[in-house]
């Protein structure tokens, strides 16, 4: 079996995540979330919770929240912004980590960043307002927004985040080998399309 | 078995009319295309050339070549538009076809035009500008453009074509059960996941 690399885009809600990891487990290779922003954080030296927010999402209105990060900005090379050098890094360790074999990827623009990897395929995975909705309730209870609200906010975020460092629109068909509703098909359907593409374009 | 509707929306020169010929073919269920542009033309009037050309395609610089069309537009209800007129009645079309049966029904805006319908999927094919590029000049021979240009020209009218009638983006992968790039996954393996998609979610 050739190396086989699977990026992971995903709405927030769809199941992405869990649809990743079983992916990952069924192909027996790496699964990179946590790993990669401690790596990240080891690399940077900013927090892992910085790296979590700012890594994937452009910042809301509480951009306070990320003040000790900011100040710092002026120890990175060429007067970079923390964000800015945090982009750096991470696409540095999400391509060391392609590098290195086969692997499950979830989020972090690993699509862009691996867009000319021969071995990737690249996937998103979105789903109804509906169904993600009752989803993210029944996994992480309710909260004072709407989940309608959690679930808008969240990608909007995340799609900003996008636009602003890859140059290109989040969830276009395009920018992806294959793209998947978990709602209408099913998680466990999912996992299974994702795991015989892979080997099929490694065979 | 219960009702099986799969339209499928596609780039030119990606294969999603072959794909969806092979998906009927494979399913034993009508396919529309040349039918479906045939039916509106009863039901209208309109040449199948003209529906052929403005049922899914925004008219380019050759508005001229529409002009027999156009100036009969007065006996339209309301005073509508031909253009407008044929997106009335090729929806309806589309609407009757599949309530009479299962079936694939290629481009058209079917998607959105049966996006409410519970036995729907609704499939994307899309391919790299190489790809395609090789396959409609193996397919349909060299002409004055280059190929590349083609692609463009026909992709960038019905973008513009779907926008217009629909009012959302052609080629978010929100508005598709499945996305498909046909060049990295292949023909044949795109109609196996389509057929099986289609039998699941109508098991």
């Amino acid at each position: 079996m050739e190396k086989m690399i699977i990026t992971i885009s995903r709405e927030f809600g769809s199941g992405g995540r869990s649809i990743g990891k079983a992916v990952a487990e069924k192909l027996n290779i790496p699964y990179y979330d946590k790993e990669l922003i401690k790596e990240v954080a080891e690399e940077t030296g900013l927090s892992p919770e910085y790296i979590e927010n700012v890594g994937e999402y452009a910042p809301g209105k509480s951009l306070l929240s990320f003040l000790p990060a900011l100040t710092i900005h002026n120890k990175y090379p060429n007067n970079m912004s923390a964000a800015d050098f945090l982009w750096c890094m991470q696409s540095k360790v999400i391509l060391d980590l392609a590098a290195k074999g086969s692997c499950v990827i979830v989020g972090r623009c690993a699509d862009y960043i691996l867009k000319d990897d021969p071995h990737a395929v690249h996937v998103f995975v979105h789903a109804s307002t509906e169904y993600k909705a009752d989803r993210i309730v029944r996994l992480y209870g309710e909260s004072e927004k709407r989940p309608e609200e959690r679930l808008a906010d969240k990608d909007k975020k995340r799609s900003v985040h996008y636009k602003h460092f890859t140059g290109r629109e989040w969830g276009k068909c395009q920018n992806y080998h294959l793209s998947l509703d978990s709602g209408k098909i099913g998680i466990d359907k999912c996992v299974s399309m994702i795991v015989e593409l892979a080997e099929q374009t490694n065979e």
